[in-house]
């Protein structure tokens, strides 16, 4: 089956869903019913009662018509007999929310075998299990347990591009929260757990091909490090990847949470580099760093010119790019002279100091001197932001870099809450500190020289440098 | 003199201020009478006119009755005749904001030769020039220009204990900002500009005698190295420097800001860890880490137990604390058997799972069972909030850790907003990412081993070991 029937099914079983206290299945009714999911949604339980306005039946073969997918959140013991009943019922796909698998020792492993008997005897696929399911915000198709209507914005009212796999609730939860105050949005999101079908290269694949243009990753575990490798290797949207374990103590506490073999890091990072998957520093980049893709082109080469109306941020965002590999842009004689002429500047070599008293027009000429020379590969812009006319030059320097086809990392310093409210209000890819900043530039040539190679054919040759580790240069 | 003079002066003089539109000097009085600052203020101009309800005078030697400190916002090439003036009316110290002066040239070191004649003549001291001035907290005494009263809570509404010295404005507006949403609050801050007297040594020796618990440095360059490390050596006090220009272009463009000698990187670096100076990595860590010294105590060992009921960030903190040094603490059987009594734990080894299902005296009952280990000397509790049982459980960790004197670095994982929401509603001192509350830890115990080491004398041996590099360890 395609994977679309976990993400758009016409039909869905929610089984577990009851009307008992604190039932968790109910909730996911709750939230379709809520978001006035398009497809039908029924409930199955004991008592085959109605739960927040779904039809409920005491099993899913008494459903009457098709059921395209079956959620199941009840407990581990009972779930292989209601895969089978799927699988008889004609059903394309089953996420299983439970825990008390393979990750809970041979018991669970058993019951695991018994499910995977099922799938391929019926063709079925399956998400999870020990996992929160699915989200889609284009057309608020939502199983993910627990989510309280209306509260936190649900985190997926307006639909964006960004499609996460993400192997932890937690870590779901705080990715798409943090959207809430940010320029880009969600488009899919799978909490995938134990991956005992459906796995990470599946869904990679399958955001290929939707509307998702950029794709994040959190790993605890990879299942099959080759088929992931070849999988990214087809794929020119940029993935963004955080994995934890990077030290075995990370990794011993990741395998004690998802079951799956703790995987040598230094192997990932290798596999990362030659298939182009972009590794992350922290998790914040997981939702940080996308607007960089969605809403700034490429960053073509290493030199970087950086403005500020605060000298401090000029020698600040110096130190980041020298550290991450980048050059300060050598700013020409005839680019200095136009500078220069703009107005009262500090300074007019990079860093660039505009000082203190200017107006709307004298940012945006600065903003196309500085894009539109051949020395200049992408700007670091640090405005001060004190009058409005700042806020409408930067909104031109969106356009501007579309059109030079050259990317800003916009970095505007204030007080974190300022940042957010400045970000939101306006739709400014504004990033929270300089060294988030300068990150976005590091991951946009990441993507650039990675799509470079590519079409060059080079990237046959990476196989010969597996284990030759990179120098310390982060671009 | 003491440098008391700067911070709570009984009278002071506001050169420059004036009714014309714009005028900067003025804002000054304008603050001063808006916090009904309890000294005399005046206001120098050449029409005598008052300004914001200050009496007017066209001298500071018409002004009757004593005059202890001198705010002079004029053209440069006023200045020395101001400063004369100053010094024949017996005014104690000079704050002069202007720029124009040893960062200009040859002309504008001329005008400060002629200041420095004035100073040693009349005996005063000098904070500036290229400067904003003093703010002073507990007193509300501000002379930084341009800040508008009652906007963004002016950065000191209510004392703190935390002082600054920045030698620029825009990053003490940030710091003074960030308070506005932190649990640590502003006791004073400086900014110090050219340093051509006083100097952040002479400022780090005042402060270690006033009400400051934490001493905050953001550094462009250093004006006497030899001082600085003698005089950071006779303060207990945790001194955290963040220092600009870690390569040779960040260092040439902090340079074109504030005049100064670039100094060498490597040295600076030494001569911290020598000094028992803490060396920030961001600009965030200005604000964000003095709240480990001002709510926790010292971090004395390198064991340190994690404790979340997320388990993705049971391995993301084991990742980090393993890379800044730590040890994951080795939980014993004994404390190992109590944790598994409080309650339905996933995983009572380190990192501590305590799974979805939680009231607060379990929390409670964790926090104490970890912080009373032998074998623990730190938490780092990552408690996802989503219930009101767990705020009010952490209120009762902090007092638990004083009790105990071992710090928690608590990180909350949410979005942003919501964690400063937390932070400021409850006075929760916690940070804003799992890499931050790490880093917090580092710091702790980097003071900790500092302190330790002037007592036990072992200090004095560092001088032999001035150039060999430490390991990578970052603790």
């Amino acid at each position: 089956m395609n994977l679309e029937s976990f993400f758009n099914p016409k039909s869905v079983a929610v089984v577990g869903a009851s009307n008992t206290p604190f039932n968790l299945a109910a909730t996911i009714c709750n939230i379709l019913k809520y978001k006035s999911y398009h497809g039908a949604v029924y409930a199955v339980n004991r008592k085959a009662e109605e739960v927040h306005g779904c039809p409920g039946y005491a099993s899913v073969k008494d459903i009457p018509g098709e059921v395209e997918l079956a959620v199941i959140l009840i407990s581990a013991k009972q779930v292989p007999g209601v895969v089978r009943e799927c699988g008889e019922k004609g059903v394309r796909g089953v996420i299983i929310e439970s825990a008390g698998f393979s990750e809970a020792g041979p018991e669970g492993q058993a019951m695991q075998d018994e499910i995977d008997g099922y799938l391929k005897k019926y063709n079925m696929r399956m998400l999870g299990p020990n996992c929160l399911g699915v989200l889609n915000a284009a057309n608020s198709f939502c199983c993910f347990y627990g989510i309280i209507p209306g509260r936190y914005g649900d985190g997926f009212s307006t639909p964006g591009t960004v499609s996460y796999i993400i192997q932890s609730g937690g870590i779901g939860a705080l990715v798409l929260d943090s959207f809430n105050k940010d320029v880009c949005k969600v488009n899919k999101a799978v909490s995938i757990g134990n991956m005992a079908d459906v796995d990470e290269s599946d869904l990679i694949e399958y955001f290929n091909g939707d509307g998702t243009e950029v794709i994040g990753l959190y790993l605890e575990n990879v299942r099959n490090g080759r088929k992931l490798m070849d999988t990214a290797r087809r794929v020119t949207k940029p993935i963004l990847a955080f994995k934890v374990g990077r030290t075995s103590e990370g990794s011993a506490a990741a395998a004690s949470h998802t079951a799956g073999m703790a995987n040598n890091d230094i192997v990932f990072d290798n596999a990362c580099r030659q298939a182009g998957i972009i590794r992350l520093k922290s998790i914040s980049e997981l939702h940080a760093m996308p607007k960089m893709f969605t809403t700034m082109p490429l960053l073509r080469g290493k030199n970087i010119a950086v403005m500020s109306n605060s000298g401090a941020f000029g020698g600040i965002a110096a130190d980041l790019l020298i550290e991450s590999g980048f050059s300060m842009a050598k700013l020409t004689p005839a680019t200095q002279e136009r500078l220069a002429k703009t107005g009262q500047l500090f300074n007019v070599k990079n860093p660039v100091d505009l000082g203190p008293t200017l107006n709307k027009q004298t940012f945006v000429d600065i903003f196309d001197i500085l894009l539109s020379a051949d020395e200049v590969d992408g700007l670091l812009p640090v405005p001060n932001v004190w009058l409005d006319v700042v806020i409408e030059a930067i909104l031109e320097l969106m356009a501007m870099c579309r059109h030079y086809n050259k990317p800003a990392a916009i970095y505007i310093p204030n007080a974190i809450d300022r940042i957010l409210t400045i970000r939101e209000k306006h739709g400014i890819p504004t990033f929270e500190s300089p060294e988030e900043a300068t990150r976005a530039l590091v991951v946009s040539h990441q993507q650039y020289r990675y799509l470079q190679k590519k079409e060059t054919g080079n990237h046959e040759n990476d196989l010969n440098r597996r284990a030759k580790p990179e120098a310390a240069c982060a671009v």
